[in-house]
Protein backbone atom coordinates (compact mmCIF):
# COMPACT_ATOMS: atom_id res chain seq x y z
CA UNK A 1 0.00 0.00 0.00
CA UNK A 2 0.93 3.57 -0.93
CA UNK A 3 -0.46 6.32 1.83
CA UNK A 4 0.10 9.98 -0.47
CA UNK A 5 -0.13 12.32 2.56
CA UNK A 6 1.34 15.51 4.15
CA UNK A 7 2.09 15.29 7.71
CA UNK A 8 1.08 18.64 8.88
CA UNK A 9 -2.13 17.13 8.59
CA UNK A 10 -4.17 15.96 11.23
CA UNK A 11 -6.36 13.58 8.76
CA UNK A 12 -2.78 12.32 7.24
CA UNK A 13 -1.78 11.35 10.11
CA UNK A 14 -4.93 8.77 11.47
CA UNK A 15 -4.07 6.74 8.14
CA UNK A 16 -0.35 6.39 9.40
CA UNK A 17 -1.18 6.01 13.26
CA UNK A 18 -3.65 3.02 12.17
CA UNK A 19 -1.56 1.88 9.89
CA UNK A 20 1.53 2.05 12.54
CA UNK A 21 -0.89 0.30 15.32
CA UNK A 22 -1.94 -2.54 13.03
CA UNK A 23 1.28 -3.14 11.99
CA UNK A 24 0.41 -2.65 8.47
CA UNK A 25 3.29 -2.53 5.74
CA UNK A 26 2.87 0.87 3.41
CA UNK A 27 5.20 3.14 1.49
CA UNK A 28 4.48 7.06 2.87
CA UNK A 29 4.31 9.35 -0.42
CA UNK A 30 4.89 12.81 0.29
CA UNK A 31 3.06 15.39 -0.89
CA UNK A 32 3.26 19.02 -0.40
CA UNK A 33 0.13 20.27 0.52
CA UNK A 34 1.69 24.31 0.26
CA UNK A 35 3.08 23.47 -2.56
CA UNK A 36 0.00 22.85 -4.20
CA UNK A 37 1.00 18.76 -4.03
CA UNK A 38 -2.54 18.24 -4.40
CA UNK A 39 -3.67 19.75 -7.09
CA UNK A 40 -1.12 18.92 -9.65
CA UNK A 41 -2.86 16.69 -12.95
CA UNK A 42 -1.07 13.90 -12.27
CA UNK A 43 -2.06 14.07 -8.76
CA UNK A 44 -5.66 14.67 -9.94
CA UNK A 45 -6.05 11.66 -11.95
CA UNK A 46 -5.21 9.39 -9.10
CA UNK A 47 -7.53 11.53 -6.65
CA UNK A 48 -9.57 13.79 -8.53
CA UNK A 49 -10.91 15.08 -4.62
CA UNK A 50 -7.54 16.92 -4.93
CA UNK A 51 -7.07 16.24 -1.84
CA UNK A 52 -4.62 13.87 0.84
CA UNK A 53 -4.79 11.41 2.65
CA UNK A 54 -5.47 9.19 -0.36
CA UNK A 55 -4.12 5.26 -0.31
CA UNK A 56 -3.21 3.24 -3.17
CA UNK A 57 -3.75 -0.52 -2.41
CA UNK A 58 -2.01 -2.84 -3.96
CA UNK A 59 -3.21 -4.04 -7.29
CA UNK A 60 -3.76 0.07 -7.73
CA UNK A 61 -7.44 0.48 -6.31
CA UNK A 62 -7.66 4.12 -4.90
CA UNK A 63 -9.34 5.39 -1.81
CA UNK A 64 -9.70 8.69 -0.71
CA UNK A 65 -11.00 10.20 2.43
CA UNK A 66 -9.18 9.87 5.75
CA UNK A 67 -11.93 8.31 7.88
CA UNK A 68 -12.97 5.88 5.08
CA UNK A 69 -9.56 4.95 4.69
CA UNK A 70 -8.78 3.96 8.46
CA UNK A 71 -11.99 2.34 9.20
CA UNK A 72 -11.28 -0.07 5.56
CA UNK A 73 -8.00 -0.48 7.24
CA UNK A 74 -9.42 -1.60 10.75
CA UNK A 75 -12.01 -3.81 8.97
CA UNK A 76 -10.89 -7.35 10.76
CA UNK A 77 -9.23 -6.04 13.38
CA UNK A 78 -9.36 -4.92 17.11
CA UNK A 79 -9.92 -0.90 15.93
CA UNK A 80 -13.51 -1.53 14.54
CA UNK A 81 -16.00 -3.84 16.51
CA UNK A 82 -17.51 -6.58 14.95
CA UNK A 83 -20.92 -5.92 16.51
CA UNK A 84 -23.04 -4.24 14.03
CA UNK A 85 -24.19 -1.65 16.58
CA UNK A 86 -21.23 -0.56 17.93
CA UNK A 87 -19.67 -0.52 13.91
CA UNK A 88 -22.24 2.41 13.87
CA UNK A 89 -21.44 3.97 16.94
CA UNK A 90 -17.93 4.56 15.45
CA UNK A 91 -19.25 5.66 12.41
CA UNK A 92 -21.28 8.15 14.73
CA UNK A 93 -18.22 9.60 15.71
CA UNK A 94 -16.30 9.69 12.06
CA UNK A 95 -19.20 11.51 10.59
CA UNK A 96 -19.92 14.00 13.69
CA UNK A 97 -15.76 14.76 13.38
CA UNK A 98 -15.90 15.58 10.02
CA UNK A 99 -19.02 18.02 10.70
CA UNK A 100 -18.80 19.43 13.85
CA UNK A 101 -14.83 18.90 14.88
CA UNK A 102 -12.71 19.32 12.05
CA UNK A 103 -14.14 22.28 10.75
CA UNK A 104 -13.18 23.94 13.87
CA UNK A 105 -10.78 22.15 15.44
CA UNK A 106 -9.17 21.87 12.45
CA UNK A 107 -9.19 25.09 10.34
CA UNK A 108 -8.09 27.29 13.13
CA UNK A 109 -5.23 25.17 13.58
CA UNK A 110 -4.34 25.53 9.86
CA UNK A 111 -4.71 29.37 9.83
CA UNK A 112 -2.72 30.15 12.70
CA UNK A 113 -0.46 27.17 11.88
CA UNK A 114 -0.02 27.62 8.12
CA UNK A 115 -1.26 30.70 7.39
CA UNK A 116 -0.21 32.94 10.12
CA UNK A 117 -3.21 34.00 11.61
CA UNK A 118 -3.90 35.15 15.28
CA UNK A 119 -6.07 33.88 17.49
CA UNK A 120 -7.75 37.51 17.21
CA UNK A 121 -8.15 37.33 13.23
CA UNK A 122 -9.98 33.82 13.48
CA UNK A 123 -13.88 33.27 13.04
CA UNK A 124 -15.48 33.49 16.27
CA UNK A 125 -17.96 31.20 15.46
CA UNK A 126 -15.48 29.13 14.69
CA UNK A 127 -14.06 29.57 17.42
CA UNK A 128 -17.12 28.92 19.29
CA UNK A 129 -18.18 25.94 17.54
CA UNK A 130 -14.40 24.05 18.19
CA UNK A 131 -15.01 24.79 22.39
CA UNK A 132 -18.59 23.26 21.64
CA UNK A 133 -17.11 20.02 19.91
CA UNK A 134 -14.53 19.67 23.20
CA UNK A 135 -16.95 20.58 25.59
CA UNK A 136 -19.03 17.52 23.96
CA UNK A 137 -16.66 15.29 23.87
CA UNK A 138 -15.45 16.08 28.00
CA UNK A 139 -19.07 15.07 28.64
CA UNK A 140 -19.02 11.85 26.66
CA UNK A 141 -15.50 10.93 28.06
CA UNK A 142 -16.32 11.93 31.37
CA UNK A 143 -18.27 8.28 32.07
CA UNK A 144 -16.06 6.53 29.17
CA UNK A 145 -12.46 5.93 28.81
CA UNK A 146 -12.92 5.28 25.09
CA UNK A 147 -15.40 6.97 21.90
CA UNK A 148 -17.09 3.48 21.60
CA UNK A 149 -17.64 1.10 24.28
CA UNK A 150 -16.08 -1.79 22.87
CA UNK A 151 -12.27 -0.42 23.39
CA UNK A 152 -9.95 2.14 21.47
CA UNK A 153 -11.05 2.33 18.12
CA UNK A 154 -10.70 3.95 14.92
CA UNK A 155 -13.22 7.13 15.93
CA UNK A 156 -10.80 7.41 18.71
CA UNK A 157 -7.87 7.77 16.35
CA UNK A 158 -9.83 10.23 13.67
CA UNK A 159 -10.84 12.66 17.10
CA UNK A 160 -7.60 12.16 18.35
CA UNK A 161 -5.50 13.69 15.67
CA UNK A 162 -6.40 16.96 15.58
CA UNK A 163 -7.95 17.30 19.25
CA UNK A 164 -4.11 16.59 20.56
CA UNK A 165 -3.35 19.71 18.58
CA UNK A 166 -5.71 21.74 19.49
CA UNK A 167 -3.76 23.93 21.12
CA UNK A 168 -1.84 25.33 17.48
CA UNK A 169 -5.52 26.66 16.84
CA UNK A 170 -5.79 28.14 19.93
CA UNK A 171 -7.58 26.07 22.01
CA UNK A 172 -7.12 24.57 24.97
CA UNK A 173 -7.63 21.17 26.88
CA UNK A 174 -7.82 22.87 30.52
CA UNK A 175 -11.08 23.39 31.01
CA UNK A 176 -11.95 19.70 29.28
CA UNK A 177 -9.79 17.67 31.50
CA UNK A 178 -11.62 14.19 30.34
CA UNK A 179 -10.47 15.49 26.88
CA UNK A 180 -7.03 15.85 27.83
CA UNK A 181 -6.95 12.14 30.36
CA UNK A 182 -8.02 10.64 26.59
CA UNK A 183 -5.28 12.33 24.53
CA UNK A 184 -2.57 11.06 26.89
CA UNK A 185 -4.39 7.53 27.13
CA UNK A 186 -4.75 7.10 23.63
CA UNK A 187 -1.20 8.88 22.56
CA UNK A 188 0.36 5.99 25.09
CA UNK A 189 -2.03 2.96 23.55
CA UNK A 190 -1.10 4.12 20.03
CA UNK A 191 2.78 5.21 20.68
CA UNK A 192 2.36 8.51 19.61
CA UNK A 193 4.75 10.89 20.69
CA UNK A 194 5.93 14.80 19.82
CA UNK A 195 3.93 17.21 17.73
CA UNK B 1 -37.63 1.48 14.96
CA UNK B 2 -38.89 4.95 15.51
CA UNK B 3 -37.10 7.96 13.62
CA UNK B 4 -36.85 11.10 15.65
CA UNK B 5 -36.78 13.86 12.12
CA UNK B 6 -37.66 16.99 10.83
CA UNK B 7 -38.85 16.64 6.84
CA UNK B 8 -37.51 20.08 5.98
CA UNK B 9 -34.24 18.40 6.56
CA UNK B 10 -32.61 16.08 3.97
CA UNK B 11 -30.58 14.77 6.58
CA UNK B 12 -33.83 13.02 7.95
CA UNK B 13 -35.68 12.57 4.50
CA UNK B 14 -32.57 9.90 3.99
CA UNK B 15 -33.50 7.92 6.76
CA UNK B 16 -37.28 7.96 5.18
CA UNK B 17 -35.87 6.56 1.44
CA UNK B 18 -33.87 3.93 2.82
CA UNK B 19 -36.11 2.92 5.50
CA UNK B 20 -38.93 3.30 2.61
CA UNK B 21 -36.94 1.39 -0.06
CA UNK B 22 -36.02 -1.53 2.09
CA UNK B 23 -39.56 -1.87 3.42
CA UNK B 24 -38.08 -1.46 6.95
CA UNK B 25 -40.85 -0.88 9.40
CA UNK B 26 -40.46 2.08 11.01
CA UNK B 27 -42.78 5.41 12.90
CA UNK B 28 -41.95 8.56 12.32
CA UNK B 29 -41.73 10.90 15.38
CA UNK B 30 -41.70 14.63 14.33
CA UNK B 31 -39.44 17.31 15.77
CA UNK B 32 -39.31 20.66 14.99
CA UNK B 33 -36.43 21.99 14.27
CA UNK B 34 -37.21 25.37 13.88
CA UNK B 35 -38.79 26.08 17.34
CA UNK B 36 -35.72 23.72 18.95
CA UNK B 37 -37.64 20.65 18.70
CA UNK B 38 -33.85 18.57 19.32
CA UNK B 39 -32.45 21.18 22.27
CA UNK B 40 -35.14 20.37 24.91
CA UNK B 41 -33.75 18.35 27.85
CA UNK B 42 -36.41 15.43 27.03
CA UNK B 43 -34.23 15.13 23.89
CA UNK B 44 -30.81 15.91 24.90
CA UNK B 45 -31.22 12.61 27.16
CA UNK B 46 -31.35 10.42 24.25
CA UNK B 47 -29.75 12.56 21.99
CA UNK B 48 -27.03 14.61 23.67
CA UNK B 49 -25.86 16.08 19.68
CA UNK B 50 -29.27 17.74 19.72
CA UNK B 51 -29.83 17.39 16.02
CA UNK B 52 -32.10 14.57 13.65
CA UNK B 53 -32.17 12.58 12.63
CA UNK B 54 -31.72 10.17 14.89
CA UNK B 55 -33.23 6.84 15.47
CA UNK B 56 -34.06 4.27 18.45
CA UNK B 57 -33.90 0.49 17.91
CA UNK B 58 -36.10 -2.07 18.93
CA UNK B 59 -34.44 -2.71 22.32
CA UNK B 60 -34.21 0.99 23.49
CA UNK B 61 -30.75 1.74 21.59
CA UNK B 62 -29.89 4.82 19.90
CA UNK B 63 -27.86 5.73 17.11
CA UNK B 64 -27.54 9.59 15.35
CA UNK B 65 -25.92 10.97 12.37
CA UNK B 66 -28.02 10.44 9.55
CA UNK B 67 -24.58 8.69 7.23
CA UNK B 68 -24.03 6.19 10.16
CA UNK B 69 -27.82 5.33 10.44
CA UNK B 70 -28.40 4.95 6.83
CA UNK B 71 -25.31 2.62 6.71
CA UNK B 72 -26.39 0.61 9.56
CA UNK B 73 -30.13 0.09 7.71
CA UNK B 74 -28.50 -0.98 4.57
CA UNK B 75 -26.15 -3.69 6.06
CA UNK B 76 -26.62 -6.65 4.18
CA UNK B 77 -29.06 -5.17 1.16
CA UNK B 78 -28.31 -4.27 -1.93
CA UNK B 79 -27.94 -0.67 -0.80
CA UNK B 80 -24.35 -1.37 0.56
CA UNK B 81 -22.15 -3.74 -1.09
CA UNK B 82 -20.76 -6.54 0.46
CA UNK B 83 -16.83 -6.12 -0.81
CA UNK B 84 -14.66 -4.46 1.17
CA UNK B 85 -13.14 -2.05 -0.96
CA UNK B 86 -16.89 -1.17 -2.84
CA UNK B 87 -18.37 -0.76 0.41
CA UNK B 88 -15.55 1.83 1.36
CA UNK B 89 -16.32 3.46 -1.89
CA UNK B 90 -19.36 4.40 -0.50
CA UNK B 91 -18.00 5.70 2.60
CA UNK B 92 -15.41 7.37 0.68
CA UNK B 93 -19.31 9.61 -0.76
CA UNK B 94 -20.61 9.59 2.70
CA UNK B 95 -17.88 11.29 4.26
CA UNK B 96 -17.27 13.52 1.07
CA UNK B 97 -21.18 14.27 1.20
CA UNK B 98 -20.70 15.32 5.23
CA UNK B 99 -17.56 17.71 4.56
CA UNK B 100 -17.84 19.34 1.17
CA UNK B 101 -21.30 19.01 -0.13
CA UNK B 102 -24.14 19.37 2.55
CA UNK B 103 -22.29 22.69 4.19
CA UNK B 104 -22.51 24.35 1.13
CA UNK B 105 -25.84 22.72 -0.61
CA UNK B 106 -27.67 22.58 2.49
CA UNK B 107 -26.90 25.45 4.37
CA UNK B 108 -27.63 27.71 1.99
CA UNK B 109 -30.92 25.88 1.36
CA UNK B 110 -31.52 26.39 4.83
CA UNK B 111 -30.27 30.09 4.72
CA UNK B 112 -32.60 30.97 1.77
CA UNK B 113 -35.70 28.65 2.04
CA UNK B 114 -35.86 29.01 6.15
CA UNK B 115 -34.14 32.13 7.68
CA UNK B 116 -35.26 34.18 4.14
CA UNK B 117 -32.26 35.30 3.14
CA UNK B 118 -31.35 36.58 -0.82
CA UNK B 119 -29.70 34.94 -2.97
CA UNK B 120 -27.21 37.91 -2.53
CA UNK B 121 -26.74 37.73 1.01
CA UNK B 122 -25.53 33.97 1.19
CA UNK B 123 -21.47 33.90 1.81
CA UNK B 124 -19.81 33.76 -1.71
CA UNK B 125 -17.62 31.18 -0.60
CA UNK B 126 -20.37 28.58 0.36
CA UNK B 127 -21.82 29.44 -3.03
CA UNK B 128 -18.52 28.98 -5.01
CA UNK B 129 -17.67 25.54 -2.98
CA UNK B 130 -21.37 24.07 -3.85
CA UNK B 131 -20.75 24.62 -7.38
CA UNK B 132 -17.42 22.70 -7.16
CA UNK B 133 -19.11 20.09 -5.50
CA UNK B 134 -21.76 19.66 -8.18
CA UNK B 135 -19.07 19.83 -10.85
CA UNK B 136 -17.15 17.17 -9.41
CA UNK B 137 -20.46 14.63 -8.95
CA UNK B 138 -21.17 15.86 -12.18
CA UNK B 139 -17.60 14.77 -13.84
CA UNK B 140 -17.89 11.44 -12.18
CA UNK B 141 -21.86 10.76 -13.12
CA UNK B 142 -20.60 11.46 -16.72
CA UNK B 143 -19.21 8.25 -17.01
CA UNK B 144 -21.20 6.06 -14.66
CA UNK B 145 -24.86 5.56 -13.68
CA UNK B 146 -24.33 5.35 -10.31
CA UNK B 147 -21.98 6.89 -7.48
CA UNK B 148 -20.29 3.53 -6.67
CA UNK B 149 -20.22 1.00 -9.36
CA UNK B 150 -22.03 -1.92 -7.75
CA UNK B 151 -25.33 -0.12 -8.54
CA UNK B 152 -27.65 2.53 -6.06
CA UNK B 153 -26.38 2.47 -2.93
CA UNK B 154 -27.05 4.69 0.09
CA UNK B 155 -23.97 6.74 -1.33
CA UNK B 156 -26.51 7.88 -4.05
CA UNK B 157 -29.45 8.80 -1.18
CA UNK B 158 -26.67 10.74 0.72
CA UNK B 159 -26.12 12.52 -2.16
CA UNK B 160 -29.83 13.25 -3.52
CA UNK B 161 -31.19 14.18 -0.08
CA UNK B 162 -29.89 17.40 -0.86
CA UNK B 163 -28.88 17.58 -4.44
CA UNK B 164 -32.76 17.24 -5.38
CA UNK B 165 -33.80 20.43 -3.31
CA UNK B 166 -30.32 22.43 -4.81
CA UNK B 167 -32.42 25.06 -6.33
CA UNK B 168 -34.20 25.79 -2.86
CA UNK B 169 -30.30 27.37 -2.20
CA UNK B 170 -29.52 29.03 -5.34
CA UNK B 171 -28.39 26.38 -7.65
CA UNK B 172 -28.75 25.38 -10.65
CA UNK B 173 -28.34 21.43 -12.43
CA UNK B 174 -28.56 23.28 -15.99
CA UNK B 175 -24.85 22.92 -15.82
CA UNK B 176 -24.72 19.91 -14.49
CA UNK B 177 -26.51 17.74 -16.71
CA UNK B 178 -25.34 14.20 -15.39
CA UNK B 179 -26.26 15.31 -11.94
CA UNK B 180 -29.80 16.14 -12.89
CA UNK B 181 -29.99 12.93 -14.65
CA UNK B 182 -29.02 10.95 -11.59
CA UNK B 183 -31.08 12.85 -9.85
CA UNK B 184 -33.86 11.58 -11.67
CA UNK B 185 -32.62 7.60 -12.23
CA UNK B 186 -32.36 7.99 -8.44
CA UNK B 187 -35.98 9.41 -7.50
CA UNK B 188 -37.56 6.65 -10.51
CA UNK B 189 -35.67 3.83 -8.51
CA UNK B 190 -36.54 4.96 -4.89
CA UNK B 191 -39.84 6.03 -5.70
CA UNK B 192 -39.50 9.77 -4.58
CA UNK B 193 -41.75 12.71 -6.01
CA UNK B 194 -42.88 16.04 -4.71
CA UNK B 195 -41.01 18.48 -3.05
Amino acid sequence: MKVYGDKISGNCLKVKYTADHLGLPYTWVDVDIMAGGAKTPEFLSKNPQGQVPYVELDGGRVLAQSNAIIRYLAKDSPLLPTDNYLQAKVDEWLFWEQYSHEPYIAVNRFQMKYLGKTRHELESWRVERGEQALRFMDKHLQANPWLVESGISVADIALLAYTRLCHEGGFTLDTTPNVAGWVGRCEKTLGISGP
